[in-house]
């Protein structure tokens, strides 16, 4: 196992920073790794936004859902996907920009993912620790009003950043054999994964919250996708220009 | 500037490969790797399947239009978004699965993306060069019968891994002041990057191919955005059920 890998595996979400301030360089060089990462056609989706304002990160956070650490940690970022820029690009060249496919809603969104996920791994490799602010899709009408977004771009997430003041152990995963298949999709290898893994999931939940947390996978999921999620998304992403044509 | 960052700056697409076997072990660790990315509310939504009967792969490379890679790389990993997982879960749970919606959709996406560049770098830590097959998505239905996928599966993208048997060099990317921006959104910073990276990109281009390419990144991207993109996309997504609702 190289460095590189130890650091992937080694892997968790920090919500607690330490006061010590993340350089401008440092961001940048983040930043810049993730502009290193595929990028489908070269269209480079992605876009950046680092907000300082203390108002404007409270009213962010307020949109995640309430996170302190949105408002507080030391570097906060959004991430958003951008067919805006392409679409000026087109313009320069003359041609006419073709908006609402899902094709690219799907390029611009994974095109983030990806830059994302690879400054991710720059902060990580720095000692900085880091977490995903999926719930900035609570609002995200707000979010693009804050961060005065043209159309045909969207807040995909958050991410915060800053030296970890905590050190949670790493969450255990589906075992590889529920993930990783051969030749063809294996559900079978995906039931008997899930028997496996709820015991696992009870268990680090009672460990981590001192037994005031009783539940597996199968009941997490049951809480995330037996019910509606975010049922404003496709309004809002039709209002951007996304209309999944 | 430490390892892992100078590894991440340093990725471009691996097109051909060397013959020399990636043992099923390094193809594991690759794959477990991806699976310590964060992911959303833990849905851990990536299922990777692994391919190497010659005629799927032949039959799934002509799904990516023809690239020859994809039938003869030493490996081939289709990596498709699952929310069936979750419903089994959800299942096991009790719980009644809440399917189609588009917040899961881009959930599931997501977590596929987080995975996969994760398993990039993992990759290239270790000496293999990759493949993203966007191109996969050509014929999604094809492929999604070639590998038996279920309900609430859909195959994002494939990843060619190898060891290299070619070095070209890095792609320039957009000026960083076009990709990030402070406190909100700013479009002049936007035009001022595509202006500057436009003569990069293409004297990128003539380099690269003898002279034989003449474009430039707006025109490019007036080839990518300035038409319909797999206009097929949305009905086959909501053929696998997911329905943007």
């Amino acid at each position: 196992m190289n460095q590189t890998i130890a650091l992937l595996k080694s892997h968790r979400s920090i919500r607690k920073f330490t006061e010590q301030a993340v350089s401008d360089d440092l961001v940048a060089e983040i930043v810049a790794c993730g502009q290193a990462a595929a990028t489908s056609s070269n269209v480079q989706a992605t876009t950046v936004i680092r907000v300082r304002d203390p108002e404007t990160r409270a009213s962010l956070a307020a949109c995640a859902g309430g996170q302190p650490y949105v408002a507080d940690a030391p570097v906060l970022l959004m991430y958003c996907a951008d067919l805006s820029r392409s679409a000026v690009a087109c313009d320069i060249a003359g041609g006419e920009f073709h908006p609402g496919m899902t094709e690219h809603f799907m390029i611009a969104t994974i095109d983030v993912a990806l830059a994302a996920q690879n400054a991710v791994v720059a902060a990580e490799s720095l000692g900085l620790g880091i977490c995903y602010i999926g719930g900035i899709r609570n609002k995200p009408q707000e979010a693009a009003d804050l961060l005065k977004l043209p159309e045909q771009v969207y807040p995909v997430f958050g991410l915060c950043l800053g030296f970890p003041d905590q050190n949670p152990e790493v969450k255990p995963r589906l075992p590889l054999s529920a993930i990783l298949h051969e030749e063809h999709y294996c559900a079978d290898q995906v039931v008997s994964g899930i028997g496996d893994y709820d015991p696992v999931v009870r268990e680090y939940y009672k460990t981590r919250t001192g037994g005031t947390k009783d539940s597996n996978w199968s009941q997490e999921m049951s809480s995330l996708v037996g019910k509606e999620s975010r049922p404003h998304m496709k309004e809002f992403l039709s209002m951007r220009g996304f209309q999944m044509k």
